[in-house]
């Protein structure tokens, strides 16, 4: 996780890459592939310490797993040189390419991925590739990437760019101020974490253990990521460093601001979370 | 295969993206995200037509080798935006990298992807990410993605422009005339494919049956894709369709160029596919 993050602020999100995406493709690939391959040698401080992990993943879990984290990170990847191909290109995506866009850059893919890494889970193939599963990955990790919009929105406002971001796209997207963007991106958030909790109980009872395991990871992640983008530096970057044991930060609201079911409008590639036959 | 082509024409090998990074990122988001999701809608005629490809490959095959087939479609885009960033730096990668990037971008991954699809194999995943079989993989791909550079050389040298293929990365690596990058680009080639036989004959023998089905799949590619690609008008483009009966074009070396064991020297990217714990 540090890893990514530093590798984030580094090379993606800002530094001198962050807005070229001529310069961002190569080194992107090499990191991809310092992922995949031990023996590969770049002249980078990221690919070798990345390197170094993977070994470790190696050595203590199987090549299934291991290969599942080198594709999550390609996604991720692949987000990244999405966002910085807008940034170059000053485009504002509209809100459906921004959800699509984000699932990936938010690092949500190979955060999820540790999952079997960590707890030793070993969901089978049967299992992780089923619609209804890969519908509740995907839906966890919006959930968190569009908290982590919520955690900078603070630092992105002051820094005083307009980066693309849940807030921007949707001010945009329905031309109003940002305090009707944040109730709708609030809404958002939470249609899909109700989805997210109903399909979830549609799928845990039948799941076999290693399922439950990956499927209840994705319930602490959410969680787990809300608490900690409430109180790291990262995302505040107000100057002052929240006390570990200060509980007061996080307020969590009674019930959620929008119960409509059904699919998000204007939001068609992630309509298919919605599918009744899922689960 | 036919849509890749034509979607490798139309935006990533030549047309208005293939200088554009920042352009290409983002179509490149959506179309792979045609190819996860039936339900996203993109303003693009190979967008509509993939997703129809993809409910047939769903409507026949498991969902675990769609989910490969969906990776394998991402590491293809992720090559293509690494040839594409290159392209718009005015960069000439060097050896090991491009080695890496064609891997990639020569839209193997899919093109074998296809091999379950097709076949109706259903790979385990502890065959398929055996280092073994992914080295094989790997090479089947570099092998296939070699002789496509040759079957181009005429075309990309009437051409005029010094594209990114195995002959210009070599002149620039090694300074030398182009005489001697065939002959260097040769001897990598069937390096790679005498460790391809060394290894297919050491992991085939006790192969479970799909295993055996992918693992003769990335031998018939290799062939397949020396026989197409000597025919194809899209790889020679003289103006004249060879006689689809016509044996003459078809020459084959009696004995490998180069039969020296070991990894390719300037190629630690790929030197793990000599690892003598493999197989």
């Amino acid at each position: 996780m540090y890893w990514g993050f530093a590798f984030d602020d580094a090379r993606c999100d800002s530094g001198p890459l962050s807005g070229r995406p001529a310069q961002f493709n190569a080194p992107g690939g090499q990191v991809q592939r310092a992922c995949e391959t031990d023996s590969a040698i770049f002249h980078d401080r990221f690919a070798g310490a990345l390197q170094d992990i993977m070994r470790r993943f190696r050595a203590s879990a199987p090549p299934t797993q291991v290969s599942r984290f080198a594709h999550a990170h390609r996604a991720w990847l692949s987000g990244v040189a999405w966002q910085i191909g807008n940034q170059a290109a000053g485009r504002m995506p509209g809100l459906d390419d921004f959800l699509v866009m984000r699932l990936l850059s938010s690092g949500g893919e190979p955060t999820f991925a540790l999952l079997e890494l960590a707890t030793g889970a070993r969901v089978p193939d049967r299992d992780l590739h089923r619609p209804a599963v890969r519908a509740l990955t995907e839906m966890a990790i919006l959930v968190a990437a569009l908290d982590n919009d919520a955690h900078s929105l603070h630092k992105e406002l002051t820094g005083g760019q307009a980066d693309q971001n849940v807030y921007t796209v949707l001010m945009q997207e329905l031309e109003c101020p940002l305090q009707d963007a944040v109730r709708a991106a609030t809404g958002l958030r939470d249609r899909v974490l109700l989805r997210f909790i109903e399909l979830h109980d549609r799928v845990r009872p039948t799941a076999g253990q290693d399922l439950a395991t990956y499927l209840q990871g994705l319930r602490y992640g959410i969680r787990g990521n809300n608490e900690w983008g409430l109180r790291v530096p990262r995302c505040l970057s107000c100057g002052q460093w929240p006390d570990e044991m200060d509980d007061t930060l996080l307020t969590w609201a009674d019930e959620p601001s929008d119960t409509r079911p059904g699919p998000v409008e204007g939001a068609p590639a992630i309509a298919w979370w919605w599918d009744a036959d899922l689960g």
